[in-house]
């Protein structure tokens, strides 16, 4: 693997896991493969899961994480092409990443969309230029789009509580009060169309993912529909992506209840997190045993040991 | 020990002074105890000493050190239970103190008062829910009411400097332009009535601490007489406690000046820093051989790795 | 070598650039000498190279890094004498300095200039008080009048670039938007004058920088004059020294184009970076592959790892 940025840079996704099972199963094993490797964690935006799961992974293997927050404590930087840099950005991207690269062995980025620019955001802008100038693999912590390492803790965690062999999973969409990126409901409408399972995704008319993505998935605006006999529910708001990056619906009718939870098959509740509690789902759906919430976002780590496992055996 | 967020928790004083002792005498000696563990630094708040010495008594160790500012670099925390979360906050503490619990072999955390909501200071809110959530042990980096750390590196300093067997020492109050927490006085006061002194406590009328905690020691308004043939002087400002988080009076003769000293028996001048030089002591008392305040601060590093060894102990 | 805040304190540079080059060959070869050692990095200013640069240097080495951004991670620092601290600053620096020096092993500090108190800053009023109140050696992560470890930088990168025995560097000024300080510009300076090279300044008239550090150099106002038969051209923006902190030109004939770059004699373009493209230097130069900026930024690594080793080497 060189980058990962996407769920499409996964080629063999029951490989993956098993890997980052085994990884779970025995995680400072590999402590000689980071040897003199340093991470470098560049951060364009908030981050608490991602930041501490990917530092952990990372000091699992022997590696140094060097983690810095690129808007407050660097220089405000230019990604586009033959400007005159006459303003209030002080470095080219260009630059940056051929100079980070230099520093570090591996480079993960977090840059959140602006919800604003619908095309800025498809191109991936950031994690696009790292890629292109980085000289050293490049990971997405999440990028406009996509939300890769969260998308392999998903899959994780599916398989590790799946009871039967080919399990229905449902993505629901529900209310938030701020309008929300569509990186998480991508990726993992990604990772479960090459997982071994019956995938139904649920959301109120108009609030379609980019189709390009959701292909050959069944797409119900019935929710309750949907919940019936599901093994696992997976809550996420995103805004609006045809009215791109608008709230058109706070329908509280969407929030994730018990009601809605018996509707399942003995349905386990998942979440990337942060949640909205009594927004998203009432607080008795996740205080109840069976939201898996807690145990799916440790699985950050392992996803994260994994993908940078297989960052540097290829490297070697 | 499980927690440590109160002088409450500790057990021997003399043991644990002791044990502080020992480690600055040799402080890589147990540099296996914490091999593949990580402490979670988690800043609500500024922080130069605890932030420092924390982390380099945790590198003593052999830990990994990952530091977090939550407000700057993650999201806002809700602490209400049963709240619709549709404000600006993205997270509910119940899930972040899991989470964190599972990267993270001990949580530090460091949460200033409100100096406003009394009742919600006095719970502790922020600590109390780490510890109601967290899977793994929690140290308090100062909390609303206590500065647990700082009250064992004062107790060693003591310690070190007594040249009587009960020396007497002096907590006084010190004027100060800012309103200032109770925290360190409250520990100190603790942490004095466990150890083998005459304590005395001196401030203006009006500015008595917690008397849950202040009982049974002997408290004076005459700043003079309290001083009289004392080993040590602790000055320390706080806000009223009775007129809650207000300043009532700023009156410079409670500033502590070698004339003040002069009072004392060849006395020692201790202070948590940071100290407003001219507010709380003059340059002279600060400059002298008298101030003990610099090996003081250096005693933070050794107090938190006795912390932090009992807990890894326990935690074997 | 005891303290390393201006290119003064190179006692040789031949043999510290030799013991750069030896590094770079071989980075982790003295990964014992930092074992049990913590250098504290103290930001009160942004940075990327030299906060990556001078981590990734000690993590090398085998020491620890403690990052940390003062000014908003810790307290306002006074560093007047003998005032009443009733302000918003916290701590006096008399402190600071004596506290940090107990948990670090060196202290190395970055600190811009105010470029409207020049008095102040000459003085070099921040570093100068950490390394007179600091007890371990302190390191300037460029201060206000220098940049020393940049200066190392481009020693080397002029040795590993050079094609002749005595090559002919340029120092040249260019245009930018914003009032930018004079450390690197002074340390380039001071470095090339230790060198073996001819060393030509060239700069608008007014833009004179300090004539103690000029002294001896062949300065002149036309700079295609300068660039003929020129091996480096190393361009810098400094605002006005004169009218200090002035920008009295951005004439844009000052960029360093193509057609400038074809005076010379095949030669190399250097810049520290950030470089503000189309003002300071157009994209055809930068992009082409007289650009060695890059593999500059990348020795950043070696001069401080050749720094620190000596510092640590003396200290042993």
């Amino acid at each position: 693997m060189k980058n990962f940025t996407s769920v499409d840079d996964i080629q063999n996704l029951n490989e993956l896991v098993s890997l980052a099972k085994a990884i779970k199963a025995a995680p400072f094993a590999n402590a000689e493969l980071g040897r003199n490797k340093t991470l470098g964690l560049l951060f364009f935006n908030p981050s608490l899961r991602t930041r501490l799961s990917t530092q952990k992974a990372a000091l699992n293997l022997g590696m140094h994480a060097i983690v810095m927050n690129l808007n407050t404590e660097g220089w405000l930087l230019e990604f586009e092409d033959g400007v005159v840099m006459d303003g209030n950005k002080a470095e080219h991207i260009k630059e940056a990443a051929q100079v980070v690269s230099q520093y570090c062995d591996i480079i993960a980025v977090r840059s959140f969309p602006t919800l604003t620019d619908k095309e800025k955001d498809e191109e991936e802008q950031v994690i696009t230029a790292f890629k292109k100038y980085a000289s050293v693999p490049v990971i997405s912590l999440e990028g406009s789009t996509e939300h890769p390492l969260q998308a392999v803790a998903d899959a994780l965690t599916v398989e590790e509580y799946k009871t039967i062999a080919r399990p229905k999973v449902v993505l629901t969409w529900a209310p938030h009060p701020k309008a929300l990126p569509h990186a998480v409901p991508n990726s993992f409408v990604k990772v479960m169309k090459k997982a071994d399972v019956d995938f139904v995704i649920t959301h109120p008319e108009g609030y379609e993912l980019n189709p390009e993505f959701t292909a050959g998935v069944t797409i119900t605006h019935n929710q309750d529909e949907a919940f019936k006999d599901a093994n696992f529910i997976y809550a996420k708001n995103w805004s609006n992506y045809i009215e791109y990056g608008q709230i058109t619906s706070k329908d509280p009718s969407w929030t994730v209840t018990t009601e809605k939870m018996a509707l399942t098959n003995d349905g386990k509740f998942m979440h990337c997190l942060p949640v909205r509690r009594n927004m998203i789902v009432t607080d008795d759906v996740l205080d109840s045993d069976a939201s898996i919430v807690i145990p799916q976002a440790n699985n950050r780590t392992y996803a994260a040991q994994a993908i940078l496992t297989k960052i540097l055996e290829d490297g070697k």
